[in-house]
């Protein structure tokens, strides 16, 4: 561990120790914010009124420079934050010590916002850190509150919303259970974790459980868990679906991927993408700013899927739809986006090229059997470079599996740009209001972003691109049967 | 009028003239059908069964060669036709007369469907058709049967669903108003129409909308007075929204478009796309059809949107993003997809360059304002061809104005290939068997296909493109909650 | 033979019968103005000082709207005119009667040029044409001069060029040989034309070529034969080789194709493009159009390619590269343009999928071995509609083949469009300009336009578009080494 | 300066002060071999002939990973070898440490090849190496030879062709020139060196260029100077124009900054280019593929163009083609590709948008006029990280310079990826056997490579992209009047 992002407050472990990073960090927190005008511009509309104040947020989501735009834009609206990231890989230690140190603090005496995550964490680190930024009784302390947890979580994965749910499950049965054999690795890590908490603090997620008013989730892999809690009654809290406001999910999916995964793709390897045979696993909106990308820097582009209603679209949009093992000695490049697991298999992996490159930018790592790899026997990892690893195979090829198989964009480049980020993060911010300011509307169960607020946030993204919208008469407006300020569409409407 | 499709009964006035063309008809079928392969797998999975035996369908909808395949499988399925167009323009008179003549008829003993239908029919004529489709006492004699219209109805764009609700509110009113000042030409055709049949049959249609079960709607612009009645408790008989099966709007209005755009541009003028500057007025999927299309001819494509997550969108795409006003005058090629009205308006094309091409593909004629451009005083109207005219205007510029405002893909062009209507008109025939044969699940109000018909639908058209579909492992499926035969997706998923 | 363009001559045998026609074929004469800028600033630069004054020009040309203003464009530069279509079914009637009634004459009363050109001629007639075409003694008679042809040749694959250069090695032969048996159908026709010209006049064609001050060649495939005549030192006269000028070659034959072949597929057959597997062989500038065209209707495109350079530069752009054997069966679309013969055998043809659609682009007929076609036993030639015929083979399945193998985008479309066209025959007529004018500066031999002329060419057709150039500043061209207002490229830039 | 490859001969001043970084850099030549099949196909070729054996090879050209392949090819082949890289920011410091070492050198006993370079070098740093690669004595030494410098040189940019010739030129007046007010600093660090020179041996260049056999020249830019030398009878030897072998300048410039100018506005800046306005000034190849790529990313491109050919090109590819000065404030990427001076001025970088970006892939950094931008009083510099610079302008705007002007996606990035160099370097390698080998074939001028051989080169690359190339039958090749075998093409065929 080379470095750690620190609290600002005493009693935590970490220091920030190198001010020329937190610096660095600043200047690019500096340029991201002319990237994301619709965080600014909710600095601007909310900064006076506070509509978060009094919300202590916990935040588990990527740490990276642009979520050093959102936290900061939390607390310019009044709420109290701790922050972790929710990928050990993801971390750009240089926003994560600008955050800590603040925007006029010092090394000595910052005056930000608690971060728990470093570039490169262990698993163990990860759920650690996971755990400090549930622990607010230092907050509490100060302020001479009685509160042990924040009271609104922001969510990306669900990991935060995972660790609440299943401590409180088992401080009610009154124990943790002994990991299962066929457990991955990560859930004996939480197992581990909330055995501790148990013994520690019997009470303790039951206690915070009860305090939060709301979590506002990211993902379409947390969004599923989420409807999965509903769905059985067991969701404790109201949850907003922000991964599926219009603004997100086809917006950072998409044209975010599209970015950073050419842009993974290069740091990591410096391969020519032209030319090339590349192989996207899943034609959603994640594999169709995939497939755009690469076929955007001349690659032949061939794309796998298991709904038909994708597949005819990948076909109608030119790409050739194929089953990965009926090309799979013919691709130079694999990537996959499909929120499933090992649509990668251990086979497809033996049966590639040399040098076939593997990548995913598809939520977890076990979208590619990385598992099943390291069980390979006589399979070597050498490593070329941090996130990019050779692995020489009994068959003697060897395949280059970026970032361990977890999400590449982030791990071997810088995630999605800020602007992309900024209309997700401005979701992320108008639904804390929504659900921290209006609480009557929303009873335990998931939602999503009233229409009219979807498309604010896209209105607030058009001056930067020097977009011009025609503004309907009223008579248009009649015509249509919609308000002349929208919303504009029925809630079916797929864009 | 040079040619009439004609009723295969005695008693209609009109006749296949030309068998010659019907056979010319019948070879475009034969090539659609090759083309058209969710439709035949229609016929091969309920050729047998049936389950529209006993349907009485009046379709309105363009009378093309794929609309023919369309109403075979319907018959071949076990419904009773009658058919007219939607669109004065839009009827491939050889496709009329096969179907009329029908598979094994000749001219003079046609055991076709009675088609009323003809390229270019005037309003009064395009009234005129429709009514007689509602006539089914020829048939009810044949059959010794008491009914005097359908039982069905297949629309699109609403024309037909209208003349019922609105026979019938005049009907229960026992008169029909006088046309207002404001009413368009058309709406005092209807009104003439409908005081004629009040006159001979007072109970008209209020007989034939108790008898309707149900009716399958085409197109955004039917679907959204469908949802007006509904929400207004107007509505008089289920309705099923076969415009939003993904398979539809996401296929037909975009990639249709994207087919039948240029071709109708290049049949009308034969000018050159590439280099141009086009202007696409809406980026709904019609829109997004239209700028992919003009873009990969080498146009430079800009965009209007009132929607602003639409014309982010278009501006994430690539598109310049402007208000018609500011480029008026830069633009070579105008194109409209809106459903909204006079998004070109008079102001406009007096503005726009020497032999401007204006051309409509978002329904009615009205989104570019032809009534005020036949206002302007001094405004020539010289034919080029059928179809395609120079508005000569006092400026001393002129205008080309294709189809007269009307959908120039029809007119100037065949409309959506076989292909895309193959999607469109499998999802057709499964709301006619859902309505037909099971109203107990439908009560009135307006439905979409469930999802996995829509899934169905895709399915049938995957094998013609060589698509390869990758099965999901039980694991896989149950790792995402779904069944492994779909559906796959969340009813708001956006594809 | 439903139409004859006629002379405007009294002693030849062709009348235009139809008077809507040839104001038909004025109206988009005008239109076509339009989109012809660089011939129309030639008319506005060169009118008044007559630079063709003298010359008579042969043209064999494809007879159509763009190829009328080429020829008024002749004519205002004060050339005297007869022209020939250089294939069998891209005459436009009505373009070629608007011609022969000329821009204010009439039907009794033509005042245009004669030409000899109609849609669908035989062989024979089109030979018979092209001679009519080299017969100036009406011209001579009413002039009182004493010349019998052309003194220029304006050149479209080099029939014309042929007929001379064969016309008189045969007089010098003293007689015309019999056809082999491995001759074409076509040969035999030029060799009895030949041998009857021989006996009627035995000096004609030697009497013709002395006269001739040059020709200009607009194609690849007429320019291959210019060059092995120059290299046997068999060529009679100098010739401009105007395919090669940039502005041709890189915009006719890639731009030019980009627009007409779907176009031409599009009213053939109204297929869907999109999702289609298309298979372009060739990726020079033909093939180059064609893959981007289909590539922009959402097609899958498959390139063969024999040369290493442009089959990497085809797998460059993100084209698979494949022998066609490799993937026959694919295929839903097969596009030549390779200018070389049998690139598609009777065995490819027997060999593809049911009703496959095979289009040829590449000048030749014999790219697709269609004579072999016509030999294999039982194959059937159904007429879908005129040039769209379904071959139905022994296989028991069909193969949709366009315009018999004939450039498709001539016989089902109309062949380049205007604003293309323009650039090519402003080549031309600066080719014309320079033969004639400066006949010093150019001994027998080939040679292309210089440089500053070609730049002329593409700088005459900006504005059109609105482009804006910018201008070197005098130290920036001295930086470069290049005049401020060109030539600005080496000569072998590749562009 | 952190880091300094050096020599592997003892008296030199640098040493390899880092083993890991060797090893980091043999780790990715390796990679790199694997991306490179026409280098490692001509060491199986001509690795037991040793064609290049006694040449004494000096290099100037960037040091990156690609080259690092490209010298062990040249060392495989029989040369000896030094290297400088020819541009301050391009050396990619692991693969000179690993070149230095050598394949199975150490850091204290490096058996590899002379390099001088690093990242970073000051200009006076950058002579200096330049000057210590023509100093051959170490070797002669060794050899027990007499020669004082190279017999061949490798260049790129013509800086080492620059020196030999003006060295010489000096030598010959018996001064050297003190420095103009209007000279550039670097040619002022030029002069001095060669006044050095000139003091410590006054015939050390032109005994030199006596020597030399020949150079083969890499880029526009450099080929540009060698026939301005040649048209003056300037040029002492002959020069390889590798740059127009299409393998070269249609590859290299095209589909490298494709690939190479994204990756660098990416690892620059993190800047969505989605979305984004983009400005490319030039539209050569370099323009075309700068363009291609950032559309490919979704970012509206507008270009500009001096020659209207290419600017004729650029609207027909559906580009906005306009001057900088109309769409300045507009605009949020810059990019210049011209090969020219001053294409932005200060003017312009004054009237730019807020945090616009500043970047040139045209070889010389006086394309933007960073010289004048530091003339700008007020303007203030501010690093915000390596290559990547926020100049704030007295306007109060700023705008982000990368790379200071110098070639951005060399200085941001990796440079062009290695398998478009292997094109480029194959030509090299080539064009230095044939200089080589076959002197007879070449008195002093300038050539291009046969087409046969810039067709081998291609013709290397195709297996590993799985291209199939297709084989023409002898009747075929006679047909169109080539050998079966190649080449394909006349001399003046654009691709």
């Amino acid at each position: 561990m080379t470095f750690a992002a620190a609290s600002t407050r005493t009693a935590l472990p970490f220091k920030v120790r190198d001010l020329t990073l937190a610096e660095a960090g600043r200047h690019q927190i500096r340029l991201a914010e002319n990237e994301m005008p619709g965080l600014m511009a909710l600095r601007a509309e909310f900064g006076g009124a506070k509509p978060l104040a009094g919300a202590r947020i916990m935040g588990s989501l990527h740490m990276t420079v642009q979520t050093a735009v959102l936290i900061e834009t939390l607390v310019d609206l009044g709420a109290q934050v701790r922050w972790v990231s929710c990928n050990i890989f993801s971390t750009q230690d240089e926003a994560a010590a600008a955050i800590v140190v603040g925007r006029d603090g010092t090394a000595d005496a910052p005056n930000g916002v608690p971060v728990f995550a470093w570039k490169g964490e262990t698993l163990e680190e990860y759920w650690w850190c996971t755990d400090q930024a549930f622990d607010w009784s230092a907050e509490a302390e100060e302020s001479g509150d009685t509160y042990i947890g924040p009271n609104m979580i922001l969510d990306d994965g669900g990991d935060a919303t995972l660790l609440v749910h299943k401590g409180r499950e088992f401080e009610l049965a009154g124990a943790v259970p002994a990991a299962a054999e066929v457990d991955t690795f990560e859930y004996t890590v939480i197992l581990d974790l909330l055995r501790r908490s148990l013994e520690e603090s019997p009470h303790r997620f039951t206690t915070i459980a009860a305090d939060i008013r709301g979590v506002s989730e990211e993902t379409t892999t947390g969004v599923h868990r989420l409807y999965e809690l509903a769905a059985s009654d067991a969701l404790l809290f109201p949850a907003m679906n922000v991964n599926d406001s219009v603004t997100k999910s086809k917006f950072d999916n998409k044209y975010g991927i599209r970015h950073s995964l050419p842009d993974g793709l290069n740091r990591a390897t410096d391969v020519l993408i032209g030319g090339k045979v590349a192989f996207v696993v899943g034609y959603g909106d994640v594999g169709k700013g995939a497939a755009e990308a690469l076929r955007g820097q001349g690659a032949r582009v061939i794309v796998s899927e298991v709904d038909p209603i994708n597949a005819l679209q990948a076909a109608m949009d030119g790409f050739q739809v194929a089953r990965l093992e009926s090309v799979l000695d013919t691709v130079d490049i694999f990537v996959t986006g499909t929120g499933n697991q090992h649509v990668i298999t251990t086979q497809h992996l033996l049966g590639m090229k040399h040098l076939a490159i593997v990548a995913n930018v598809g939520h977890f790592d076990d979208e590619i059997d990385i598992a099943g790899l390291e069980r390979i026997e006589g399979a070597v990892k050498v490593e070329i470079k941090p996130q990019v690893h050779e692995w020489r195979l009994p068959t003697g090829r060897s395949v280059l599996v970026l970032s361990e198989g977890r999400l590449m964009n982030l791990g071997n480049a810088t995630g999605h740009p800020s602007f992309v980020m900024s209309n997700s993060f401005t979701n992320q911010v108008l639904a804390q209001i929504e659900l921290w300011g209006s609480p009557e509307n929303y009873p335990v169960g998931v939602y999503t972003l009233p229409k009219i607020l979807d498309e604010k946030v896209a209105r607030l993204h058009l001056d930067a691109l020097g977009v011009e919208l025609t503004v309907l008469t009223p008579s248009q407006a009649a015509y249509i049967g919609v308000p002349v300020e929208g919303p504009y569409k029925v809630s079916h409407y797929r864009y």
